[in-house]
């Protein structure tokens, strides 16, 4: 089975965090059943993408994408996040039930939200 | 004149930085003469929303919008940078060159942008 993890930055602020929930929620009712998708955080917040891995893992899901919802990819995506998904991937392999964590660019960087985000912008100023 | 700071998180390494300044590169050509817009980072990256503010009001703006490019409000945005607004406001009422700086919602709360990262999310799933 496919399966997506929308990964944010996260934060101590519950404010902050959900507008991601909302979104999981919206995603989860448009995209089909065959496709898990799950929300997750780099860090101060829960889940963290170990908790989404073993919820997906659990459910079958041993290829996983991992979708940041971040603007640009500065060191936490190329440095932090690829360490953390090794020492996943490691930790499963290790239990026989391996999986593959495969790190896509920033959501943000995408050219229809480098448009769309260029568009939103134009019609506020 | 109007005139509007795009404000981002800044971070230490350029690479996460860079994106923000082709965007703002892109925004200036396509925007007109009379609107200034300039990229303004919160913290860790130059220029400061105090520099862009003493660029924007050399050029005679004194009604700046400050329009976050974050996806979600957390503190930074309910407390941090309101203080930073009112300490440059207060600065430029006391040089006698009054000036308002106006904190727009984050652009990632839009409408516009939440159906486009939803839509982009769904193509990318």
């Amino acid at each position: 089975m496919k399966a997506t993890i929308l990964l944010a930055h996260g934060s101590s602020d519950a404010n902050w965090c959900a507008p991601f929930f909302e979104l999981e929620k919206s995603l989860l009712q448009s995209v089909s059943n065959s496709h898990n998708v799950k929300l997750a955080f780099m860090e101060l917040s829960s889940p963290s993408i170990a908790d989404a891995v073993a919820e997906l893992s659990a459910k079958g899901c041993s290829n996983i994408e991992i979708l940041p919802l971040f603007f640009a990819a500065g060191r936490h995506l190329r440095e932090d996040v690829p360490k953390m998904l090794a020492e996943i991937e490691q930790t499963y392999k290790e239990q026989n039930t391996p999986l593959t964590l495969e790190l896509k660019p920033p959501i943000g960087q995408s050219q229809a939200m480098v448009d769309a985000l260029k568009n939103t912008i134009e019609n506020a100023l």
